[in-house]
């Protein structure tokens, strides 16, 4: 879902969902993330990725969640209104991603309840990255945002 | 702690606690790394960013995670060893992450078991990841990883 307006907490409604654009990972930005953030034989060296558990090259599963990030902040879901993530639980790697996979997210807000102090109010989301040539579900998360409401600046509703 | 050999499961004791070295996040690494999988003006904009829920250019907290990978996997926890994620937990992005902060993370393992089917065993750990210089914990998150069992050949461990 598209909106080009600010969106805030009392517009989100339970059930709603999002469908993102796609990514391609390719075999070179695959090395570049690795390189710098998870520097692992079974991400950057084919030959000892093939003795690996997984007896391949395969993406760093946190490449798959930052690119699951930049999937959603480009869908907007929420207007000019930012994501602002205030925690992640339940991510779960649950297929290997190979170099050259494109990827999808989805996620359907799950919970909307404003906070007990201060302005704005906290939404709850289950995020599914899939791999959109088999359609498996690689990777699975649940977010909590914290947005602003309709009534409160954006100084009076600090995060957390 | 680190150790040059490779460790499995057996090896692994409840308790246990790793400390990595330190990275600092530069201003160029900051906008890099939200310009490529965080895209929000919060994190490239100095503009937007005072008028943002944080008043300042911050850190994508997707990019504090994905340090804190690398810091841990540098530190060669369980020496050859990879750290093979199959879930994370509990992520609580406690504090912004201004420009030019210096990280380390901290680990300790809270609990082993073996697979019920195939080689290996699940290892859980706390990690945290602190601002060095302020002492605070910017951070918390809850893994598990796969390790190997002794006996088992790694083609005999396959991932979840």
């Amino acid at each position: 879902m598209k909106s080009p307006a600010e969106r805030h907490i009392e517009d989100i409604v339970v059930g709603e969902s999002i469908v993102t654009g796609t990514i391609r990972i390719t075999p070179e930005s695959l090395r570049e993330f690795a390189g710098i953030y998870d520097p692992q034989p079974m991400h950057l060296d084919s030959v000892a990725a093939a003795d690996s558990i997984f007896g391949r090259v395969v993406a760093s599963g946190w490449q798959t969640l930052a690119l699951t990030m930049k999937l959603m902040v480009e869908a907007r879901p929420f207007g000019s209104t930012p994501l602002v993530g205030v925690a992640v639980d339940d991510i779960r790697f649950r297929q290997p991603v190979d170099p050259g996979t494109t990827i999808r997210a989805r996620a359907e807000i799950t919970g909307v309840r404003n906070r007990s102090r201060g302005g704005g109010g906290f939404i709850t989301l289950l995020v599914s990255t899939d791999n959109v040539d088999s359609g498996d579900v690689v990777l699975t998360q649940k977010w909590t945002l914290l947005l602003p409401s309709r009534t409160a600046s954006t100084a009076e509703t600090s995060p957390q």
